[in-house]
């Protein structure tokens, strides 16, 4: 058969969902395109591992065409999607147009920072690989501003540093973040008074790991007081000018570094496909995750609205969207058969957060963890999920180092 | 005795040159500040590596208060250096004031584009990790838009690759960028020809690598045709626009990449200083590397103008830089002694150069190599100078690695 007459589809977005979907295809008799803005797949539970110098970006990072090497019915194109025509059914990309007979898009997530526009300027985030270079950078300068500092109150200010928002990835920021400082910075900074430092952990709500059971809540509240973490419960950001954090009590807070993990909404492109969006401008979408109206589209990931048994919408999560992607590719397979499409379930696998160097909390095969037995469970489990065997190794051989030695490797400023 | 008393030595820059001297001062009563724009240490002579994505930064860089940790009469200062006053003996630094009581400046050298300012715009080069990054980053965007390209003679240009100078550093980028083309990215790019592929290396003199003995420069100039690099002697280049080189022939070459090798001169910083310069901006010092009528003051590295016994300026190599630094110190003590500083003598250690992933050039103990053999030597010799163990097992492994899979591991666009 004329490789030229097979179906075409094009796949946009090469994370999770993406990438899982056109791995399933790789027998199908498809003609696959899959679009990405860059030339990697990015791991990224483990973003926050670069923000505070523990990892380098190849090492949670795969280029695409590496990964599909061996996959015929695929090329991959490097290129930002502007819009979607989704009657005359082409993608724009960089100026030139691709015609799919079906697509997929799995667009995935973007930081929300609820309109505050300030906000968005001076904070931090941990959404791509240049966000998090940027956060190390910053850390590691504001340690060197604050070791030539005379006046107290401004190292104090330098010293501070705040994350907001009690999920994972707050959590696990800033309990590796307290951990390079107590391990780490007091041997690089021997004339420094650590005790001026402060890590604090804002949460608008009354719990850190609200989406986990009560008795992990409490143990990652006090294994982050362990690390020293301050935790503020019910507090609401309402402005950061880059030195001044306003909760909405009134109370302020200086600091020169604040890392916002406290909202993710789908990719800006939802917005721009005139279709139904639902809380946090994700794309609504049948029970089949197809497109309504269009059949010919799956929508998967993080920019889907899906709403499951409980009646809560699917969180933005690595595992929703790989489930996601199986079931758009089953019910792919049925409309070629010229099957009738199902609805997809989504089932929990559990939850796992590390929060520093040898503790995490774990709710995994219906059972709760937490300490170093969970932290084994997630090392094992992160490992083994980074793609490329090399990889795995040298995350082994870093972080076999970092627990031998209270050690990170790559505390370079480099300029941006 | 009060440390505050001790004699302090302030060294601008932490290269080689300055990093050697202040390890050989850790034991003596002075008080030192080392300072630096980085902080980090880089492994220059491996910068090729990253621009051709065999290594990432944090492979070849190494944080200098790490380096120090247990060296306590030493104080780190990231800053710039922006003037001296040898007069009233201090150094600024981002607006505040060092003051010295002796002084080793080992500030190293730059890209020189002879005031070719096109050239220099549109020039990729080797000199920090950034401008590094930067060629990365550069290469394997070409290949993307290529991918893309249908117009033959566009397609063409965007794969033409120029490397400018014969010397180790064009000769190593040269050989590395035509291995991973052949190598690696024919399997990244399935379905493009890349016989449209040229890597070129252009020299303005007769031969590659002048300053070796005649039969390396022959093997050479073989091996590196063997890996189907195209060699032009006696190309002197005159203009590059960003989109054609011109040479002094009238010839011209249509490439989107230029790598610039073909000049090194003294940091800027020498130019503020008001002392003697001689070539490539070079500071004029004394055959006891101290600075004229400022006996207090060393000048070592690629910012020192030193005529060897030959008549010949010494080169700006890593090994100039570190017996420098140890003549440098020599004589400090001589000072603090009270006795009369003794002149520099260079001990010529031998030549080095890889071309490719399995050859190199070799002169060393009096032999002369080729081959294998002279890429085991030079393995060896790079992996053990790497500062860090663990950096030197992990870019062992990566080598180990690329040896048996002919594979890169960082091919990530990432943007700047």
């Amino acid at each position: 058969m004329n490789p030229q007459k097979l179906p075409h589809l094009v796949i946009v977005g090469a994370g999770f969902g993406g990438l899982k979907a056109a791995q399933k295809l790789a027998k199908l008799p498809v003609r696959i395109t899959l679009i990405d803005r860059q030339n990697y797949h990015l791991f990224q539970p483990l973003l926050y591992q670069i923000a505070i110098a523990g990892l380098v970006p190849s090492q949670i990072a795969y280029p695409v065409r590496t990964i599909f090497r061996r996959q015929k019915n695929l090329t991959f194109q490097m290129g930002e999607v502007s819009a979607i025509d989704f009657d005359a059914r082409y993608v724009k990309m960089d100026g030139s147009v691709i015609a799919y007979d079906y697509l997929i898009l799995a667009v995935g997530g973007q930081t929300n920072f609820f309109g505050m526009q300030a906000l968005e300027h001076n904070a931090f985030q941990l959404k791509n690989v240049e966000s998090a270079v940027a956060t190390r950078n910053h850390l590691l300068e504001i340690f060197e501003q604050a070791s030539r500092e005379a006046d107290e109150s401004k190292r104090r200010a330098l010293l501070t540093f705040v994350v907001v928002g009690g999920g994972p990835t707050g959590v696990e920021t800033a309990g590796a973040l307290a951990e390079l400082i107590t391990h780490v910075m007091v041997k690089d900074y021997p004339h420094m008074d650590l005790k001026e430092v402060r890590v604090l952990l804002l949460e608008a709500g009354p719990y850190v790991m609200p989406s986990y059971p009560d008795g992990l809540r409490k143990s990652t509240f006090n294994l982050l007081r362990k690390k020293n973490v301050e935790i503020m419960l019910n507090a609401k950001l309402t402005d950061y000018n880059g030195e001044q954090v306003t909760l909405s009590n009134g109370m302020r807070i200086q600091t020169r570094t604040l890392i916002w993990t406290a909202g993710v909404r789908a990719a800006e492109l939802a917005d721009q496909l005139r279709v139904g969006q639902a809380a946090s401008s994700r794309v609504v979408t049948e029970p089949t995750l197809q497109l309504p109206n269009h059949p010919e589209v799956f929508v998967i990931g993080d920019a889907a609205y899906f709403v499951n048994g409980n009646g809560e919408p699917l969180p933005m999560l690595a595992t929703v969207a790989q489930q996601q992607a199986d079931a758009a590719v089953r019910n792919l397979k049925k409309i070629l058969k010229g099957e009738k499409p199902e609805a997809f379930h989504y089932k929990d696998p559990g939850l796992l957060a590390t929060i520093g160097r040898n503790a995490a909390v774990a709710r995994i095969w219906g059972l709760s963890f937490s300490g170093f037995i969970a932290w084994v469970i997630w090392v094992a489990l992160h490992i083994y999920r980074l793609i490329g065997f090399r990889n795995r190794l040298v995350v082994l051989i870093n972080w076999a180092w970092d627990y031998l030695f209270y050690e990170t490797q790559v505390r370079l400023i480099t300029k941006e």
